[in-house]
């Protein structure tokens, strides 16, 4: 089997050696002619001439396998008529549990308190993680994996989604209940996808609604915060934002979250594919379209997903 | 039953409600006739004017509960001849946990490399905690917690002591295998006592076992790691210390730690004793003084602890 590793130049140091122990019976190639393959691994960016790649002269391609969950920028594409499969990757809630617990027990812990000034301050203890309360909004694979990931720790965590249908082991509130979920929120942690009914869910009257000093740990999509209203409920509150996703991304140098001391930014670096457990799901995907069998996380081009 | 609260004052508003909370029963008093009080409850510092406290006129007490879980300032008060027992406070062991965890977790997530000077740098994404070799060095009451703790986060756990005893659920190294646990840890947690046997146990041989760019988190005693030896060993290595503990506290201003890039120092707080958790073992021990029933936690004068 000859696959056709379709993906900017600088992936394949890391994906290289996690497909090929994945698959050892596949031949990966980087270029070759287009009719001799078997399946893409594909990643938006090649060609790297900046053109969409034309899918027309891979005649033989049973699947193309994207390596990225999000295909939006795929699916347009109007020659691509072979089998399009979303990359579901194990690891991305795992790595996303990672990020927020660690950005709570940051917040839980006062960190940044200490300053390496010299001054010895050690009247102020936290409380234990049983006595702080945070609230996770969206309750999806990800966000129930970081709420009982929360709850392992010991912290009083309460979940909140439209739905509000229940997560075992943690309090969930539905809809109507978000200023109750936001009130209460010492930690909040938003995994909310972007939909019309989330966009800018946190604007200035609900952000108004945390408790003073609260933090925020945004990790779902840029659109869930007001960003306008954001820097002035983080100033009247003493509250701090830690946000891994903004509108537009890169976040422009001159943007003032950058320089702000209670606004936090990191890359968009909390929910990433892992090769290591990424390339397990590709190579299933490979062999069920050789042996022709049903593909995994098949994309239906109407939904888009 | 009356109860002289013998602590520094400032201790007073956070001790006294929980204490009242966990044995209302009892009448908390500040001051009185020392003839007229059932029971102490201790901590070094009182009275403020600096002089030890002299035991004798408490002719009716029946114990001294110390406040704190090191009672090496009271037992070698030679007037102290009522019962002492020490505070054994469950919150300790879950503060402590909160602590390693939370500071494993920023080593883990490579925090620190999010400088906020506009620059999008998303190419490094940490390994998900399970491919994170952690290391904690001494596994009693406390260890053994983090341990579990960090195993539950999903890190790749090794424990050492110097017994080697086995804790369910982590790999455990014993004395002579130290070479071997520090190989491994990408971060390091020390949660050893300070006894002969552990002293300098983390010397500049000992601490150029740790790979580049190791996280040592020393919440134990300062006493296990050569001050001496710390700042080249991480500066050679590309290490990076979180102290809570020192030879000498608080830290003097000047001391070197305060102001290097490769240490982060916190005042002494990553064990406190905590009111809410406390009280209510000091309420226990407050009954069954009045019942004559068995201390919990009496200090052996001999031992002295």
């Amino acid at each position: 089997m000859r696959v056709l590793f379709a993906a900017p130049g600088h992936y394949w140091k890391a994906w290289a050696p996690a497909l090929r122990a994945a698959c050892p019976e596949v031949e990966l190639c980087r270029d070759g002619d287009p009719a001799g393959f078997d399946a893409l691994i594909y990643a938006p960016g090649y060609p790297e001439d900046g053109g969409a790649l034309d899918f027309t002269p891979f005649t033989r391609a049973r699947v193309v396998q994207s390596l990225w969950a999000g295909v939006e920028r795929i699916v347009t594409n109007p020659t691509l008529t072979q089998p399009l499969c979303r990359m579901v990757d194990p690891g991305l809630a795992l790595g996303m549990r990672d990020y927020c617990l660690g950005w709570a027990m940051r917040a839980h812990l006062g960190m940044d308190a200490y300053a390496q000034d010299g001054v010895w301050r050690n009247g102020q203890v936290p409380p234990l993680a049983s006595a702080r309360r945070v609230t996770v909004l969206g309750l999806g694979e990800l966000g129930r994996t970081v709420a009982l990931g929360l709850a392992g720790l010991g912290f009083d965590v309460t979940g909140w989604s439209l739905s509000g249908r229940p997560v075992e082991g943690i309090e969930v509130l539905a809809g109507p209940d978000l200023p109750r979920a936001l009130q209460r929120a010492e930690i909040l942690v938003c995994l909310l996808p972007d939909t019309a009914q989330t966009r800018d869910l946190l604007d200035a009257e609900t952000l108004a609604l945390l408790p003073r000093g609260a933090w925020i740990v945004n990790a779902g999509r840029g659109t869930l915060i007001d960003e306008e209203a954001l820097i002035p409920a983080l100033e009247d509150g003493g509250r701090h934002a830690v946000l891994d996703v903004f509108r537009h991304e890169p976040l422009p140098p001159g943007h003032p979250f950058w320089a702000h001391p209670r606004v936090t930014v990191t890359p968009h670096v909390a929910a990433e594919t892992r090769p290591a457990t990424a390339a397990p799901v590709a190579a299933e995907n490979l062999r069920r379209a050789m042996a022709g069998a049903p593909l995994l996380h098949l994309v239906d081009r109407t939904r888009g997903y």
